[in-house]
């Protein structure tokens, strides 16, 4: 049997400014180090070992490993950044605050772009300052292949072949692996381990900085998953997750 | 033409108490962060870019490579740990002061443990609980890879072999290495550089925090070297440093 630990990121500026993220490279608040500095905790005490960590190209999430592992004692563990762990984009969204959105377009319309399985957020122009493409982290990547905008199912497709070409074989090797990442990138990873419907992902929330542990049998299928510490703290994160972006 | 970037860690707790350190993985200092993220500042400043970050695996020169990245910018860039960039093995006397060595010892005697090329300070026991060869990290190692004590040159022993496995062909693969390391460490690798004689290595000191710049040729032949920044404070910062240890 193997295990997996998945940490969405501590809160972010964006997160508490209730802005649109995505791709937008913002970062932890003070509650959102002290939310990674808990993860940390929380593996440490519960006796977690890893081999190797995994995360996003983006700030908000590699801070939060770099608290998580600080707080372990394992700062020198190798770590595996990849832009595929990343949030999904939110495209023309990003930037711009969920309520005034709600207000705008109305509850229904922001959690269709919150939460659709396929329907993405209207799209960033390529030359919109706010697009990655001239972002140098990306610099190696074809154009075409850093979006412009995501859905849900455009973050599996990109993550899950991650998975399958890194993650899986490593655990498989008998790594035993941490991931930081984002709401949405976890979300995909979660849905695909769990072969969660594209309606019932709608209702799948992930709470910032609790780590959330799958229990993998030899074929990699979920046998139970939970989260450490407090769960009925888990659970009223994962709520407060849910609520967001209403008028 | 290729560079390659050389950062000593931050002032650690045991510099600031004038305690030989070696392998005992002590923090920086409020100072040391400073000095860390302004070697951040100065390559951020100079324009410098990278593609790939080394360090070893102790966490003053760890933390001192995050707060660098961090000033840039760039916490997505890959890392490569590794043991065979800690600083030199201190044995027997990893915890003591320097001054109270001195004094008990003479200024000759601490001199020659701290600058001789060849005669290692007294070995620890392998059992004594200041040894590393219960700690995690090392793991993987054979046990007998895990210094008791070391010399600078059973230091160049192990420094060298991963200059030229991982640093070596990656700076003539084209990628752009800036490596935040130790006093010893980063003295060995430019012995080798610069091709110092035994004697003349223990006249060279680098200062903590301020990069240092090697600029090399299509053989990795050093052309010039330089500290970024105020070249005054980088030489006073150097002399501090030989004065250490004296009663």
């Amino acid at each position: 049997m193997y295990k997996l630990v998945l940490v969405r990121h501590g809160e972010s500026t964006w997160n508490l400014e209730n802005r649109f993220t995505g791709w937008t490279d913002v970062d932890l608040t003070p509650t959102g180090v002290e939310q990674a500095k808990n993860a940390g905790r929380l593996l440490k005490a519960e006796g977690y070992e890893f081999d190797v960590a995994y995360t996003s190209v983006l700030k908000r999430a590699i801070r939060t490993l770099w608290h998580t592992l600080d707080e372990m004692d394992r700062t020198w563990l190798p770590v595996v950044h990849s832009w595929r762990l990343n949030e999904r984009h939110y495209g023309a969204l990003q930037g711009l605050n969920k309520t005034d959105m709600a207000k705008q377009y109305g509850d229904a319309q922001v959690l269709v772009w919150r939460r659709s399985y396929d329907t993405p957020p209207p799209a960033l122009e390529a030359t919109d300052p706010r697009s990655e493409r001239s972002d140098i982290r990306y610099a190696k990547l074809p154009a075409e292949q850093i979006p412009l905008t995501e859905c849900l199912k455009d973050a599996v497709d990109r993550v899950i072949p991650f998975w399958n070409e890194s993650i899986a074989p490593a655990i498989k090797a008998g790594k035993r692996i941490v991931l930081a990442a984002h709401g949405n990138s976890i979300r995909a990873l979660i849905k695909y381990l769990d072969n969660i419907s594209d309606d019932d992902i709608v209702g799948v929330n992930v709470p910032n900085g609790i780590p959330l542990v799958y229990e993998l049998d030899e074929n990699l299928k979920p046998i139970r998953h939970y989260y450490l510490g407090d769960a009925e703290a888990a659970a009223k994160a994962a709520a407060a997750v849910a609520s967001q972006g209403k008028a």
